[in-house]
């Protein structure tokens, strides 16, 4: 079973906004064991998108289309869709009453007969009816192969996908069940780590695919595997997993939440251990924070934290000596071990994590290098810091800061 | 000038990562004014990544490869690109001692023999150098076209475009320039935007196209230009947006920064106001400072924020009052309003927004139903607050909380 995803809009084709509709479709199909042979974004463009659907119909069982059924003039999907399938666009009495409801409730003013238009589809279409919008999504089919146009505004697409997709696919096709499972290592490059399990990822079987995941200093390896008998499956693949730990076992922090990332498993052994956490940042700006209070059940163990940018605000807020930045910098080994150590009383928690540095472009409240992070860890019984040189590249300088301090974090919270 | 990019890697089609690569290099890409016809991401496969090749080249000038450059066996695109270019791999010195360089400095071990085959090149490619990495980029011409292969870690590939592959290109092609301006528009749906510009909007001279680009509760209208003569365009595109502002006036708060978006422009009126920023958060978990913190320049008028996540923590630190959390809820009118008002006093800001709310998916703190966003703006003489109903989805919950936020400040300090 494979599929191809063809995000359609020139706005991913300027760069102005990142094409996070594909990921998640892409995750979805997967659970279900449908592979994703391609992903492709085209032009709001007649012939450029009748070529896409050829091209995907001669590779794939199903394609799912998202973007491009808006009520405006940029949007032409819908009519090309109809084309495609040698078909006309008839107005669909549910999906009217849909917009009306919508209308009524949710938009002040008339319905405009561009909005009224919205409820047409091609007549070999079904309808998956978007209770969230106004554009529906469609189901076609072609022989034995599957057409589905999915409005291109995130959630909308989401619920549509979850709640009429997925189920409809499951229920056409015998799918096979696909399974990923990622282990998280920290500390080995990517070849040094290729060399360790050498003779391990030769002899694994045909039907489970090795990756090398690296991002910023850390690294994932994936294992894929697929077929149709998923207890055996998951047996099999949990055997090597079983071989490869004890060769990696210095640098092995955990397997992956399915949906999760290193964050997740920080989380998941601060609940086990009934431990909390706190953070003070200064030029991650939040971000270290965010990264955990994004994931559901951060209340059980996230007691807070504060960014203090300022150094007036470290001052004031987290209680740094005023004098202790005089003499040291506020970026320093001994300013940021004081943020940890004072998050750590402020928030009365269990861990802190603190962060002052540098991201640049300019230098700001300290004459350090542009680059230069301090990140400290405190525990009840121990303050110690980290100091890095993180390149000149502002958003990498803070995305590899907040990589470094989960990585602190994770080693100090598995000494446990 | 037509660009295709492929991105090579199972992580994509997977939906593990998600493909940020090719904004940036679509958006560096329409700077020297060449179009992004396609964006393909292909699985790490010899067969799909000629098919993709001989596809791209039918299409377009320039086509540009990202990913699977690693050390790895499960990476194949450069024996895959010299069979394209009935090439044969040649050690290429320089690479070798960039990579014995970056070994030496940064790399813990012996050189192996993987690391040592990342010198190897399709002998007629020109080496676009990495200094950052062991992968180098490649330049290979075929006619008129070119193939250009790039490693996917973002920073590499980053530093290559920017350094390597934007001057080679404009130094090979006469390139056309593009100009894109977005108009940040809030409070009007797309299709009642799309009615009052109408006639405006038919009137659009041939070569200026124009996009709605709608995102949970915010609205860009996007104009897109392109030709020789930069001045020219620039001039006829101001005078487009000089005729429509007057028609959206009432919701129109700016044309976003080349790269930027509504906190930017939010950044830029504060700086030229000479006015600060505090941020007091709750259920929105530290996102708002860190979308002000990823820009440069946002020392200048931010002071700060806490994440006060647990109640206790809105009672130690922002001295929210026991009684009032008790009496009204954590999640309410009153506390958001005192959040705001004790950030604006703790950091001694000009201005200052709050928010507390529940975010799913279980209760946490407070009684509220799932989805209850409160959202506070405080100011040196006043303080109000607005309540939002979100959904029950978290992500979405904290997203549109954030755009919420950023929407209330927005309209308060455009009032200045």
């Amino acid at each position: 079973m494979l599929a191809e995803i063809i995000t359609i809009g020139d706005e991913l084709l300027i760069g102005q906004v990142i094409d996070t509709n594909s990921a998640f479709i892409a995750k979805q199909l997967n659970k279900i064991g449908v592979s994703v042979y391609q992903i492709t974004s085209v032009q709001d463009d007649r012939e450029h998108i009748l070529k896409a659907l050829k091209d995907a119909e001669t590779h794939v069982d199903v394609v799912i289309l998202t973007g491009g059924l808006g009520p405006t003039k940029d949007d032409i999907t819908k009519k090309t869709l109809a084309e495609y399938f040698n078909d006309n666009l008839v107005r669909n009495e549910g999906v009217l009453k849909n917009i009306e409801t919508i209308w009524a409730t949710h938009v002040r003013g008339n319905l405009l007969q561009v909005n009224k238009d919205q409820a047409l589809v091609p007549s070999k279409s079904k309808v998956l009816m978007n209770v969230l919008g106004t554009a529906p999504g469609m189901w076609m089919e072609k022989g034995d192969k599957v057409f589905i146009s999915l409005p291109g505004v995130p959630h909308e697409m989401q619920a549509l996908v979850e709640e009429e997709v997925i189920p409809k696919i499951k229920g056409k096709y015998n799918c096979p069940f696909i399974l990923h499972k990622t282990l998280l290592v920290y500390g080995l490059g990517e070849s040094a780590l290729a060399e360790r399990i050498e003779a391990w990822e030769d002899a694994l079987p045909s039907f489970i695919r090795l990756a090398y995941l690296p991002s910023l200093g850390k690294m994932r390896l994936r294992l894929s595997a697929k077929g149709f008998d998923e207890i055996n499956l998951r047996a099999l693949v949990d055997a090597e997993i079983a071989k490869v730990i004890p060769l990696i076992k210095d640098e092995f922090f955990g397997l992956e939440d399915e949906e999760g990332s290193v964050e997740v498993v920080i989380a998941k052994k601060l609940a086990k251990l009934g431990k909390t956490l706190a953070i003070a940042e200064s030029c991650t700006g939040g971000k270290i924070a965010e990264q955990f209070t994004s994931h559901p059940g951060a209340s059980i163990y996230f007691k807070g934290g504060v960014v203090t940018y300022s150094t007036q605000s470290k001052i004031n807020i987290l209680g740094i000596a005023k004098d202790l930045v005089e003499q040291h910098s506020v970026v320093s080994k001994e300013v940021v071990e004081a943020m940890a150590k004072n998050a750590l009383g402020l928030f009365q928690s269990d861990f802190a994590v603190a962060t002052t540095g540098n991201a640049g472009p300019s230098k700001g409240d300290s004459d350090a290098e542009i680059g230069t992070v301090y990140i400290a860890i405190a525990t009840e019984t121990e303050v110690y810091s980290q100091k890095f040189i993180l390149g000149n590249q502002r958003v990498k300088v803070i995305d590899k800061a907040v990589n470094k301090a989960l990585e602190m974090l994770l080693k100090e919270i598995f000494k446990n």
